[in-house]
């Protein structure tokens, strides 16, 4: 990299430590001691990019603020389907719902899917969002574990789990924790499961805008026409474009009856709930006008992942896999001889650092003996925080 | 008034049709014909005070609206305090929680409070979010009939309502549609029925600072501490301050262990539901910094209340009481001969004046033979709608 463009990315990376002390919140700078560095929640450490900032500037001018459509702004949907197409979805418009991020809209899936005695199959491990989401819809959880290490999806492990009470596969891709992107191969397999037992994929892709490694990101919708009419995709813009506190996410479903059931169970026809008319003219400007910052974020992301995994790989005791999607590291530190939670008090007791530890209740029972690390923040702060835990673990 | 404040004033409370055309939707001026003029959703028709647009634009310059806190900034907590507490009532800032809107917050209390079986106490008529959320967290709903005209409750008839089954009071303080605030010796007997039979009050404020009478607006959290600490207050800013789109509210509960039951009902805690964070700051805006605004909008309000309630009761067959509080007209059009239903489809298409029928549906049984109309809008455009109603009503 030239050096002119390498200071414009330090310069566009950099972060404002005292601003996020005051702004960032759910287990980050906000929430913890001055002298901690956390790597926590999978919120970036930047602000949104200056298109954003405009189109919220721009809406807001005129001051006329009042109830927005039912299923969100033409413009917004309309954004949401473009992105979808561009990844092979077939994405009408009038099947795009806004909602108040991407965990309402999981919430919402999950209601419209999912009833008491059903069961939802997903891994091990997986985001507590998933199985969370599925209980207070009523169905009972069954896990399919992933193969340690790789996070693949062993052959033969979905199958043995449905019974004749699924109803539903919740998948996530890219996978947190695990930062796999999943392979057509595994992604037929769920699907041909969905058409073989009547079973609706609730896909949340959070993530799929975070691809780091060579590997393509495939949409599961995009594979069939019969997949598709069974699947509800998912996402948001919290991950990529650093905007958790507007939340904004949406909800796709082709067929039409599907639709429909995600809508009701939303609220948003009764407005019980629904998503901030400037959270969706934001979305619509991430989608719309950002890809250079998208591409410039990726780069930075890319170099992140570059200087993290060897060094986490070379501390004693620590196994760490480069993730081919999101921006979370997920060591196994089983050979350290502590657990996740002994390890997690120790970085954030010695060396100021705070991390993930992979709690059962948080991600199932296959997490733990691992921690999970976000590097979305500067190379400055990541080194240091890198450093910090280097010096404690070399203590022993 | 003065030649120029009345000018002012005009200036100040014109609307930009085209503007709202654009942006105005839920039954409003996005929805409906070009030729129609809507008193239908309850939003005003104004745009945001000009202290609430800076408000977000200062919030938004430096871009960092990563996840804000669970519960909601201190910023925000603090200022929906200090207006609890201008009412008499004792709120704490960590007794109260930032909700996607006031629909999502009386959502949010009916999940914590209600269960299958319960019953749940109400109006009739009252706005169907209370029934619906009552529903919704799998109550039946119990409704008590308010007096015709004046919207009074009458004596006797909560108490003769209340079963072993009951769980909680609804409430909705000024009521839509009725526009009556209710008086000190009315939330006196809801409060000690509550304390009586151990219910909860869930009181629905979302209308509390429209208020045009000459009669003060009581919360009945602050009639007593035994009446407080079993009540859950919920208020929004859309019907105030015309920021229906930007989805912000709030609950408030003194009682902690009820605090805690609402907060987790929310999903908040898991991020499942939640404010923005620039809705938060608007919020915070308009109850800091738009008490001049308020008066003024107020002070429009009594002009155009005191233009419209006369020249309804002046067309045949219509009865329409002066409300005390909201910005609803309720005529009872019983004495037309025409049903709600047949009298708002007449007046849409002859008159192309859009109006809410009192079905049943949306505000219960004894809604019905009435027609609910918002006089939020500009006194021009009022005088319009006014004026094209009575040609058609005259023609018979």
């Amino acid at each position: 990299m030239p050096a002119d463009s390498q200071a414009q990315a330090f310069d566009r990376f950099h972060i404002d430590q005292q601003l996020l002390r005051q702004r960032a919140f759910n287990l980050r700078w906000a929430t913890v001691d001055e002298d901690v560095i956390p790597l926590t929640a999978a919120d970036p450490d930047f602000p949104v990019a200056a298109e954003i900032r405009e189109a919220i500037g721009a809406h807001v001018a005129d001051g006329v603020l009042g109830y927005g459509p039912t299923e969100g702004f033409v413009g917004f949907r309309a954004a949401v389907a473009k992105r979808l197409t561009s990844i092979g979805v077939a994405a009408e418009p009038d099947r795009i719902l806004a909602t108040d991020g991407a965990a309402s809209a999981l919430w919402a899936a999950c209601q419209a899917v999912l009833s008491h005695n059903d069961e939802a199959l997903t891994f091990d491990p997986v985001d507590f969002l998933l199985p969370h989401c599925s209980e207070r819809a009523g169905a009972d959880v069954v896990r399919c574990p992933l193969e340690p290490g790789t996070g693949a999806i062993p052959e033969g492990a979905l199958e043995q789990r449905i019974s004749a009470r699924t109803k539903a596969i919740l998948v996530c891709n890219p996978h947190n924790p695990t930062g796999r992107v999943l392979r057509r191969d595994e992604l037929l397999r769920i699907g041909e499961l969905a058409i073989e037992h009547d079973l609706i994929i609730i896909n949340d892709e959070v993530w799929s805008e975070i691809i780091l490694g060579d590997v393509e990101l495939i949409s599961i919708a995009s594979l069939s026409p019969e997949i598709a009419e069974r699947t509800i995709t998912i996402s948001g813009f919290s991950k990529t474009y650093g905007m958790a506190g507007l939340r904004i996410g949406f909800i796709h479903a082709e067929n039409e009856s599907l639709y429909r059931k995600v809508l009701e169970a939303s609220g948003a026809p009764r407005t019980t709930f629904g998503a901030s008319v400037l959270s969706q003219v934001a979305a619509e400007a991430a989608i719309l006008h950002c890809d250079r910052w998208l591409a410039g974020f990726l780069d930075h992301l890319r170099a992140m992942r570059a200087m993290a995994v060897p060094r986490l790989n070379a501390l004693a005791g620590f196994s760490c896999a480069a993730p081919e999607g999101t921006y979370l590291l997920f060591p196994d530190i089983r050979e350290t001889g502590s657990d996740e939670q002994e390890l997690a008090e120790r970085l954030h007791d010695e060396a100021r650092v705070a991390v993930v530890p992979g709690l059962s209740e948080w991600f199932g029972p296959a997490a733990e003996g691992h921690l999970r690390l976000s590097f979305a923040t500067s190379e400055e702060i990541l080194d240091e925080a890198l450093g910090r835990i280097e010096a404690v673990i070399a203590r022993g």
